[in-house]
């Protein structure tokens, strides 16, 4: 058993144009003294980090550590979310997804991959600077319009979509691999890797390569109906990154999963403020501190209703209070 | 409150290449002596029907309801699900859906449309013939793909999309008006219409037109974690038809409502024969009885354990023991 | 342990103008025909019976008795609620009541109680020359209007209610004992014996008299939530009839138990036919089996959806297939 | 979206004879000091309010509030509880009621009944004058004691008692009209707008009156298993005030919704302090802020176990936690 | 996939003193009757079987089955749940368990053993020569005394108990190996084996052998609340034999899982008789279909209030209604 | 009703080798900072009590107690589980409780029995001259080992059983007598009394000796699925003492309520730290002051993931937040 670490924050949503959200230091300052321990870098946050440089400058990144340690915080982990799904898309969303990529690769989907796959892999250059074990991104997905099974996919379709999209991730595992950091894929709707028979699907293509790991976040589940905490039974020795994010699922006559292309506020299951949603925290903690977790608590946060302000200054806390220091007693 | 009719059985799983499944007499027959009382067609199978001539010909329609009813059956609806699956189609879908079409039509969208929309309106003209008031279909769609909203969905996509599926299908309905026929819409994942959201969302658009009614089948809310029963409370004026098909949803830490590319078999939600699922088939009838429902039950079957024959067999008398004799008496 | 007795039906809802609904005989043969072994007689219906006579004459009993036992059938119990709901009225509910009463008797609540009485005493009687052993009835009430305990109820009201209501039953359940008889209060809504903990109210200031039983109805439990298993846990020895009737409880966002002055489908609380409602007949088989009820198995129906033809035909081998032939073996 | 105000207090319940609770200035000193923002002022309660001059004198108006100004708090409503239930009081509650009218009233319902109407008309003019939007009441009951369907109603009575309620309060609705606050109704067990399907009923004899509003407190509706989450659902936009007020309903095999006559300690439905019952608040508060309620959170308290101290000293901070600043951003 | 064999009766609990319950000859032709298709035979009922000279004599062997087989039954498996149980025992149930041992052995542990294992082993050799593939029997137990981890088990205790455990049983699997025939442990209560964790115990000491199998009986999982659905997804390659046996756990305020010596009627945990229970066997019978179970689906009966006669009569339909015909179609 | 005294702790799982866990004063003083207001003191422990001087000498009782004051703390009560432990031990488990008893006495049941027994009086008398009310301890257990009914218990043994396990506790509830100290025994798996039908049985044998009262631990009856708030309706009269312990059962397709001889982390059933398990405290504190329990909360703690040290820290203020200050007023 460990203790997790914590509490910490994914810097993604809370990034804005005006201070305190508008610069590394400013945001450092805040998140310190709202309790918080330890940060979540989106590497596309070029007010954050400079990933290029991060990949190649040790110099850059013992600053960038020193700026961020000096405040009292810890990076938990770089993420590539938006460069890991721009690894694998289907045609039918190049467009919706080409404003992730610069500027000059729109309309370029096999540039868009490529400068993709390097952007990861600078991801765990820096990472190994920084000294970090753990990555988080998303999978990337050349199947999942195919999700429910009508009209009935063709023989094969599933085997092939999955096999390319291995074909793409092992140079990076193994460039992971080389740099001594776990890619921590977060299981989510749009990816390939949505639910444990997917990834498990992936694992299999990529001959479960040891640096195929997870980012569990148990509010992407909750939206699916698939059990989080038997996932962590199956899973936990993979999982190497974790987001404390919640949600709820409130269907009705009207709405089900799939949510009828409604706003988030309309929808049966929505994403909601650490300790307003529906998910099962305290048997989280205890499972992952029963199966030695040793990570980050960090995290992630949408609400349609709350305000982030409220939701940053009562998240601090409702991690803090989650976390379990181990036993060394045994009765 | 009515007396709702059957048992009755949607043919399309049950034709095969053998006898007794093999031509409209024999399998006719075959209903009948399971003690089903109605049929409901698929247009698609030329073994039933001839549509194009239906859609012209009192006489052929004459012979065809003779060669029915001679049988002890009656006809419950027609369906045009393939064809109405075709009035729209994504392109990322194009390639799986053209095996619904004729071979002359395939890789050739908007001929593909063309006919689509031809065949469902002869399906009105041919319910008008055979004394018909209700019409079973599928709505086709245009974005499904961004059913989750990951990647987020541009502005004015949605609306975009309801736009165009209105105008085609707004003629359609018109058509349907004058033959006095309802067309009923099966909600259905992969359809634009796939929950109570975005059938109030295309009504919308069409201005309620008062043909645009609902198929009702349960076994695809279960499957989606829908509440099938306040539905009925909420759009039972708009519900004109009814499948009765049973299905289960059993989520395990491996899988959700999304089913990681499974088989049927393997997935966490998936239709069973009637009685071995989940669906309260009880409380459907009450509801439906109570809101003055008049039309058929009619048994849609899939199965991915039980055998065909087995279900059709325990079908009749499922259904049967369901149907409530509506009272006369008040208390 | 005792196998209960039945299929038997209450004939109070089934008589009507019309054959064969209009005369003993022919109801009779009805529910014999339909598989019933026994039938329960509302006293208050001069068709079935002539209660002032059979409490007075044993040839007229005998001959009763003879021409029901023809049909293959017994009588399982008398029955007066209508006339038990006389013996104790209060006045906001005198005008509604006063048509259960004879027509020259109305607008005299006084006179009106003492012919109630009567007759309620003459059913013991008559229950006595008819070999019966328990008797169906209502407590009447006095109190029932004060309910919700808003406006507060002054001090001393419900003491005072109850000491009247005992005043008047104490010579009727001692004509009872004298009888051999057993009074058997039909726990319901509307009457102040409503549940356990009113009965314990009046057995109380009765002085636990021991012909002051209970008729067993789950149905009244769904309608108001009371935990209907663990009331026979508990009132078990003192059941000594039961109906057999079928329930629901269907809360929504504009109904709960007090119901909106609706009709009965509108209600959230509902009665349904036997095997169309919530009850857990299976459980109660089995715990009155387990406690040695071996009295009958009499279905009272009524269903705001299915034809009372349907319900019971339905009926008879519902009950049959409930009845627990018990065993002498132990394991 | 709206943030909801709060915490508030009603004072009905905390008024006593010693000190603080027997005067305006302790009053709101004390709840000030527990950390509450607003009270709601019951106006029969002559040590608070003296609503007759208050509707007459802008003077008095501004010297009240000016004084619980500056005590840090604000009023949030008055209350006509008790003479909105003397509008219509049904003569079996006659002598239960008398005692919230004024002495030389009693006994005499029609004196009774003008005084009410005036009473609550003034609570208008008087909210007009302090500056507030919204006004507490009851709305009486004239059919409240038929609520069960046993014995059946006659028909027309419930129409006719709407008639005669809808006919009392018209005129008090166009004065709360012209003065620009809304009435709203508590929906209570013991009035005849109890539920949403009487409220309907109310709705429609009144023609849609768009004062005729309502106070949304679930404690009632847990005691009759009404679902109070769906409920928001259906009639947000008519909410117009909020009582925070905690229940339980813990049915037995001895008692369910009725209560048997028992204490409050007793019944299986029973109020409880904040916290203390089975209220899901977290789910309110989500959903009024969601549909842009702006109102007050205001604490009822009753609580059969917890002293009223402990239950004031915890409620602030509860309401305070529950409350959603809305975000802004939208994802 | 395939389909389940059955219905089938375990004899065990049928035998008796008085025809047809006293001889091979007439108790198949009783179940026979009854619709069951297949007899699971006790090898220590004398009247059923010489297991002795079974195991030794071909000639006895063939004239056994034939003479079952001429009542249209087949033999489904053999049973030595009580020889089983003797080949370990721990001292404190010493006496307890005599009775099930041949007079001559008593008070000899060490005999008794013996002749224990042997009987299992004869066993073996019996099935082969009835042309049988699956026995049914019981672990014995050594620990089964400190299932309750109080007083705290020394260390080591456990081990050394399943050692010794698969000490004894290794010569046994190794002879059903020379056989061809599955050893079926019926995971119960009492026995070492009486869960999934302690069946992976004893799998590991005896090094996974082949033949150390399960047989599935859910009612003694439903005693002690294991998931005995979740239990087939894990365990489905080791279950070869099957119990069709029904219980319910209904636990009260005085009475949990252990019991409290009560008899079987009153404990919170019992058997009942197929159909009156908790067990879900529409999952059961879905779940062994699905894994391709291919065995016989065998009722024991065991009920604290039916009688065997009823149970025996109800049994056979009861499973051929759960019995699937898998389909060879896939959609 | 009556205000729950609290917050206590048991110091028995807190006693440990270094400071301050190692002397009296020294975890006095750390439980007091963590704001403990009671202790329970293990009397095996020497390093907090010298039990039998506490039963003869008044003055080292008025010391002890003096000390203990001194830190702000009381005692609560004294407990012999382990001495009430071994007044019964069944043979089976002779070497494992044997060190439990003073060296000496090892291998000599009649001996440690009698050791045992004086022990517990000696608590008695201790009790008495340190002013408590209450006593804490186990049964002992002569038949756990039966607890499963298989093999067949024979008929009697349970029967003697518990006349002998009477027979040696009713001197020691006569000493208790004497002293007027209630013993309040810990219903634990394990100890004959582990249930509220096993304490009936044991009532029953002591002619409902007033002194055998109850100590409540709802943590044992999770783990065996006894509904526990049930049990304070039913046995609310004889809880005298109350250990306020958490628990969680979480049963899988591999392990119910038996364990399968598992360590306590992967039990299904396991102990947790306050507020981390299953536990539905805000009832129970809510019951046990409504029927007017006036003991102590006192906290006993293992956890299998937590540390203690959290675990104390947590629990203060945990039990002071369910601490009900009792109303009295009546509404």
């Amino acid at each position: 058993m460990n203790t997790i670490k914590g509490p910490a924050i994914f810097l993604a949503q809370f990034m804005g144009e005006e201070a305190p959200f508008n610069s590394l230091e400013t945001i450092c300052q805040w998140v310190a003294d709202l309790g918080y321990k330890g940060i979540q870098i989106p590497t596309w946050e070029s007010r954050l980090i400079n990933l290029d440089l991060a990949a190649e400058s040790q110099t850059y990144c013992d600053e960038l550590k020193g700026k961020i340690n000096s405040c009292g915080l810890e990076i938990t982990e770089l993420s590539t979310h938006l460069q890991g799904q721009l690894v694998a898309v289907h045609p039918a969303y190049d467009l919706m997804f080409d404003n992730f990529a610069p500027q000059a690769l729109r309309n370029n989907p096999r540039a868009r991959t490529e400068w993709a796959v390097k952007q990861v892999k600078n991801a765990a250059s820096a990472s190994k600077r920084l000294g970090l074990k753990a990555h988080a991104t998303f999978s990337g997905a050349l199947a999942w319009h195919t999700m429910y099974p009508w009209p009935q996919r063709p023989a094969g379709l599933i085997d092939m979509a999955f096999t390319e999209l291995a074909t793409r991730w092992i140079p990076i595992l193994n460039h992971f691999e080389e740099c001594g950091v776990d890619v921590c894929y977060e299981i989510h709707p749009g990816e390939d890797l949505h639910d444990g028979l997917s990834y498990e699907l992936f694992l299999e293509k990529i001959k479960n390569h040891p640096r195929a790991c997870l980012l569990y976040d148990p509010s992407h589940f909750v939206l699916q109906q698939l059990d989080y905490l038997e996932y962590i039974d199956i899973y936990h020795e993979r999982i190497r990154a974790f987001h404390v994010k919640d949600a709820e699922f409130n269907p009705t006559g009207k709405c089900g999963v799939y949510g009828g292309f409604a706003d988030w506020k309309t929808r049966a299951g929505r994403f909601r403020s650490l300790g307003d949603g529906q998910v099962d925290f305290k048997s989280i903690f205890s499972k992952l501190s029963q199966y030695g977790f040793d990570g980050w608590a960090v995290m992630e946060w949408e609400c349609c209703i709350k305000s982030p302000e409220q939701g940053a200054r009562e998240g601090a806390p409702y991690i803090q209070n989650h976390i379990i220091e181990v036993t060394k007693k045994s009765f």
